[in-house]
């Protein structure tokens, strides 16, 4: 059980995380810090924090501690787990804001899309205490956003990645684990180089594509008439350009040895197809869509065997 | 009301042709051909055809006619409109097999995917008769094929664009689009040239980029690392890798002029991109997913403004 949880960001990620973890008994108190005052207020009206704390600049204010909560100081200090869900590039930041009230029993981790910058702004940041953090990513999200999109079972049966640090103390490890088994999520565990070359490959290239696409497209002088055209195929191949520009902006610069060495391959990859193309060659066309139908056939029959059933408000029983 | 019309290919495009007009009480008596006698046999059972057809290969069988149907020079005589559903590979072996049975009052449609090389086979075989011959492409598909596949909605609200030909008869093109309107389709026109550029750009070439990716990421050393940590954002850009191969093999090489050059488009914007990401220009990298991320936003409001809704059943009242 732990006593105090202390969530930046209490959206789709830190609300969920929130939601899951007093679903599941295994948290007395949640505290919310966001830059969006109607952000902490809609998550207190709906349970998903149980007090407000000031952000840093609203501390300076000499009125100080707000009805609904902490001051700042207050919120970190004697806190169990504190979890950065806000935008990667807040990471230096906050963790910069809370070093100074920091409790040397507290766990801080976050729920980043890329990890290598991630640790590397910890350490320049937080010195010795970097072994207090504990880096990582649940694999889960949704077009939403807010604390009205955070849902209990966010993380039921889905991956959450953590990339332990050299410095971590291995039970500090285990108690972000168990806090996200507590949620439903299953731990897996990379490097954050591992980490980050994995994501580039299967999800940040994608995003990459499907933007280019769509941007492609809507620069040509007749994109009127491609549009209209657009079905169900198109529709999803681009769901993923749908996304935040801001955050994919940020994702793909804070990994971008990984992504470019992702994108080369596929360049790499495309050229060889225009050949093909090119010299109407049926069989080395034929080769690569044959490959890819049965490859992605198999990752659905593996991901549809290893996922358990979810039934409904399981993480509520 | 149309007394006789021939299904060439009785799944999931021919079949729902079938279904939608026979529930608009637009057409007496459907009779289907198909290299598979089980997807004949099950249209049959299913009630999508009210007789089968020997093949131009059976007929050649002493023995003639079948019990459920027409041989095959006979399914054709007299017909009022023929579809060929079959794949566009087949389409200058098929239009022989009509040809010498075919009345002057017939017309002669397809649901081919590529106009350009369906027009040329038809010109080619056809001679003088490629007037009978109006060219279209319904806008609609599912991942499923085969007589059980077939249903009456599947053209409900969506498009089908016709190409005519400079020598098609302005009524007979008008019957054609009457056929579709009973099944619910909006009707297009576009020349074959323009709409193949319009399908190179929105999907033929998402086509090519999912089935590229896929092969992509098999075929490196980590594969399986990598497929273990793709999620639902991949699982949708790669839905289309899942479809039909030969399918796509042939679609690819039917309109390689035009998809070359979307290619070649793309590969230009994929190359700018790479050099914004390398040189950490966050504002290039921002505008183009920022002008994707509007543009898709503006075509989802605009394809959900213009779909009719669709109640249950609409096409069976």
């Amino acid at each position: 059980m732990l006593n105090k949880v202390v969530i930046f960001g209490v959206g789709l990620i830190g609300g969920s995380f929130a939601r899951a973890l007093k679903a599941a008994g295994a948290v007395k108190h949640v505290v919310g810090v966001d830059r969006s005052e109607a952000f902490l207020s809609r998550a207190l009206e709906l349970g998903i924090i149980d007090s407000a704390a000031e952000t840093g600049k609203a501390v300076s204010d000499p009125q100080g501690q707000t009805p609904a909560g902490y001051r700042f100081e207050e919120a970190i200090a004697g806190a169990d787990l504190i979890l950065l869900a806000a935008p990667v590039a807040q990471t230096a930041r906050i963790l910069a804001s809370i070093l100074p009230h920091l409790d040397a029993s507290t766990i801080v981790t976050d729920a980043g899309s890329t990890k290598s910058d991630v640790v590397a702004a910890a350490r320049a940041v937080m010195g010795d205490k970097v072994r207090q953090f504990i880096p990582g990513h649940p694999i889960a999200g949704r077009e939403t956003n807010g604390p009205d999109a955070a849902i209990i079972d966010l993380y039921q049966g889905k991956k959450t990645v953590l990339t332990p640090l050299a410095e971590n103390d291995p039970a500090a490890v285990e108690r972000v684990a168990s806090a996200w088994k507590a949620c439903g999520a299953i731990i897996h565990t990379l490097t954050p180089e591992e980490h980050d070359k994995v994501f580039a490959a299967v999800s940040h290239l994608p995003h990459l594509l499907a933007y280019a696409l769509v941007d492609d497209i809507e620069r040509k002088p007749h994109s009127d008439l491609l549009f209209q055209y657009a079905a169900s195929g198109f529709r999803d191949f681009t769901r993923i350009a749908g996304s935040s520009p801001e955050m994919w902006r940020d994702i793909s610069l804070a990994n971008q040895a990984a992504l470019l060495t992702e994108l080369d391959a596929y360049l790499a990859q495309l050229t060889r197809l225009r050949a093909s193309l090119a010299a109407g060659d049926a069989a080395a066309l034929e080769a690569t869509y044959v490959n890819a139908q049965r490859a992605r056939r198999q990752w659905i029959e593996t991901i549809e065997a290893a996922e358990p059933p979810q039934p409904k408000d399981a993480a509520a029983e």
